[in-house]
């Protein structure tokens, strides 16, 4: 199944939103996704302050309406490839957003640094973009490494949120794991989870420390699968090696103990450890990967080879399901 | 006019939500809010956790449009009267919620502290309300100081939030300062505003440390104005002497830089003064009022009396307008 | 007893300092305090970037060596009076320091902010200063309210901590609350527990926003006294009406956290009170001044008053006995 | 030349100490440093609480005098290698400390979390600790990674600070990027530097979790040199492909700030950039590996590999040089 959205149909939050397109479980979807300025910043001159227009930024596909996803399940969505859709993308500085910046909540009495814009080529095919200095004549080839910095369900409590906010829904997480490979799993929240999917990075580094990454339009390929009566209470991941936790909150030590916390438990939960001999395997064997320290939530991860837990099988082995059917 | 809602009409969001009442500028409105308990709690064995569902906490009156409201335009709610409507109040800890217990995003491995009920007497007439420790026989008068967690209007960017978050659009801000003779100003999002109410309190200490305040159903009046084509970046109060601006994030400082942002630009514009000699004088002549630090957001105060200002006259003097229609 | 420090005297720690006096308990102490930018910033041309040297910064007076003072006991310090020592004090921005800028370690890409200092005349008769706006004419008098920024011991552990810390020690706390008619506690670490003070403010708004006070040169007067066998575990203020807990660390809400940490054990410890119960009443009953939020701690209190406690007596009555003796 | 101290040599401060023994540039030194417990702790009986005694603990070897090095200098200490000095090793949780705790900070109501010991067997020959839960019969093998927790300087501005304290001039870091192979450069702030190094882990997770890691005696082989005239902010690393820069602040947000802040200018200054085109640079090439999220400030590092940035030679090639003594 295969679905481009037409620039109407765009969305800007999760929840409050119809779904455009309901599939079953096991369906592989073929979908189209927009960049975070709309496919508006094209060159170094478009200014996206200028070209884009509050709040129509990081627009998403979708929502889907998964069939048989009910408030307390869990859905899990195979990403099974992410391909920059165009030979070039974007990045940018935007006025007090960013890491490195006073902002509306980092409220200082600084003017904004320079808007600046740069215009990545991107080559696929090589699995390269290539970065150009824009106050100097430095170019640099750095690896593409494809992923979604957006995706998530709908929100409980009757919530719609802006794109751009991550929190336990999902949504604007930015985080290079998010990769072709990965499963994610979301907790559901409304009938049909209406799960939406955007903001394609050819690549970012950890913490989007200038609020932006390697901003490009994406075809991707998913498949979905409802894990029934399975809950999650925040966002999850799994690759063929590791699984993780992701945390959203400020201040960035509470994004952080957030993934901590349902790493640990959830390590509890499948082994069978004591929580506090779980807490010292994770304390050690760990690793705490960064999303984004630019977001109105900043996201971590908390993260663990599989083998270093002893053959754990989460949420039943969907993701090694999910693995065989995308083949 | 009065508005005394049925159960099914309370609200639980700011924004998603249909009015219940259009209203002109200028009109006395009394209305009646439930406590944020939906007046379930009733006494110390009623533990919120087992009588409460989620997400029906908190729950507001409204949202009430208010003719002419367009976004750009300051909603301006001056309070005339809030008034305990029962001779009991409540208060209690809640399982991972206050500020003195891990939570759910300060994620720690302790087990929630005890959930306890404190059940308050309230002496209207007297002007107090009394506490009685429940684990030994001590109590104490503390005076009656009525003031409303719960207030503000529909957010921007077609969010809907829970009515617990605070934020630019008001909720849950959970400060003494919104008691009878403030005004309170909103920027507006949507057409008619779409402003809610609740979360009343007998009276509360800074910070809502434990995660809830003397909590009670109100009958309050309020009086609506609409100050056209000025616009207010985050909530701010203004009573007889005073002007306040709020600000709502995490982590506090973030919530106080805001708030500190917001009194010192608007002092300049108000003054003519230069922005570092308003960051001057509202360093040492300001103050900062706490309002919670347990809710999603924290959110705190800056304050300023006037007369330090040298006779400012804000939103072109609606406060004194309003005050004198609800004499 | 007089001392009034020649410069090569003063201190720019706590800790890893001889005492410059030994003093018995019940001694009344009149001291001479420098102003933070060690008395080098007389004028608006005076730049403190220019004229100060790091880290010759805040100079206090001391420390001081109180007879008797050992580690596990408290020692009491009661501030008689607090007098500015000339007619005129200074504030100013400083490069990267304040709330509303990028810092050492909020760290931004921005340009500092311009550095300005403004000149105060101090009217101690008429209790009065007089601000100077320096970019326009305007000018505006606020109430004089002297105070100590800076006050503390030699901390634990064999630290020295620069005088602009504040910390369990005490140190830069810049709090308002801390003007005459006040006792300060804190716990001892050292034989004698090396007292110093310094800091002195005209007055100061809450948060010392833009990073600096109505600076002032100070003639003081102290007496001290030692509680033996007391511990107090973080600076503890009294006053006829009104007990108080320090709390200092990053972010906000941990100096929130800890301040009403201690002022709820305290009390429970003082009334009897089970902790719970301590914790529902101080949520209700207490205030949470802030201190400072641009030092490398940020500061804020907890503060209630003894009546709402029930007629407590605090470290045996030596408040009482301080002010008997300041008589 | 070799150093082994005697207990009564350890030292448990940074700065505030003599010298015990001077070094010349260039001189290969072997050390053996004590674990964090001061080895007090050997098996799971033996509680930290109860066998260790504030404020000995995390001892460090030194401090060194390095000949040469003065204030505006860089100290550049390369480690040619770290190696367990037992064949076990403990981990530990501590009543108030960790990321998944209230602490004494982060101040909640809670008891502390029960106080269990973990003892790893250490298999150097192998290249793996071995983890046995404590609750149940689960074992497993890890890695080995040796590394310090705790290297640095002694302070500037007349400081002392405990050695589980990380700041500016390093301290307790608890990064595993401290490995064997790896140079570290401080910025001396006192005539001959006083290096001091201790708390070998055998390996950590990401954060230091539940507050200790794979605790271990050490011996390890470092070189020192001393680049004349060179400034270095914040502790940096260099290892033969990447270059990093430390951040230690509260809250994690700040330590995240300054690495990258760091990094970003270092690498503007290094290649000749603009500032902005760095940021952007670093924003897409960058990665953030997390230090410790327990201590009294967190540390994060900001990272990137040298071949990213066109052949830069950082601190004049010293990296290479001592890499090249150390064979």
């Amino acid at each position: 199944m295969k679905y481009t959205p037409d620039s109407s149909e765009l969305s800007h939050t999760f929840g409050g939103r119809s779904p455009v397109l309901s599939v079953k479980p096991g369906t592989v979807l073929e979908l189209y996704t927009e960049d975070c300025f709309g496919g508006l910043v094209r060159d170094v001159d478009d200014l996206p302050s200028v070209v884009c227009e509050f709040p129509y930024l990081n627009p998403v596909t979708g929502p889907f309406h998964v069939e048989g996803a009910e408030p307390g399940d869990t859905l899990a969505v195979h990403f099974v490839s992410i391909t920059p859709a165009r030979d070039w993308a974007v990045s940018s500085t935007f006025p007090h957003f960013g890491a490195l910046t006073g902002t509306h909540t980092t409220a200082t009495l600084h003017p904004p640094l320079d808007e600046v814009v740069w215009r990545y080529d991107v080559d696929v095919d090589a699995g390269l973009v290539r970065y150009h200095a824009r106050r100097g004549d430095f170019s640099m080839e750095l690896p593409l490494d494809p992923m979604h910095g957006t995706a998530g369900v709908a929100p409980a409590a009757f919530e719609s949120r802006m794109t751009i906010v991550p929190d336990v829904h999902g949504g604007n997480m930015d985080t290079p794991e998010l990769r072709a490979g990965t499963t994610a799993y979301f907790g559901v929240n409304v009938p049909g989870a209406l799960f939406a999917l955007g903001d394609g990075h050819c690549r970012q580094g950890d913490g989007e420390v200038c609020g932006t990454a390697v901003e490009a339009a994406m075809n991707t390929v998913v498949v979905f699968d409802v894990i029934k009566g399975a809950a999650t209470p925040t966002p999850r991941f799994e690759t063929d090696d590791c699984l993780m936790s992701a945390g959203s909150a400020r201040p960035l030590e509470d994004a952080f103990r957030m993934s901590q916390h349902d790493l640990i438990t959830w390590t509890a939960e499948m082994t069978g450890l004591d929580t506090l001999d779980a807490y010292q395997l994770i304390s050690q064997a760990g690793t705490a990967p960064v999303g984004n320290v630019c977001d109105p939530n900043y996201t971590m991860l908390a993260k663990v080879q599989k083998k270093f837990l002893g053959g754990v099988r989460a949420y039943e082995g969907v993701h090694a399901r999910l693995r065989e059917i995308s083949r």
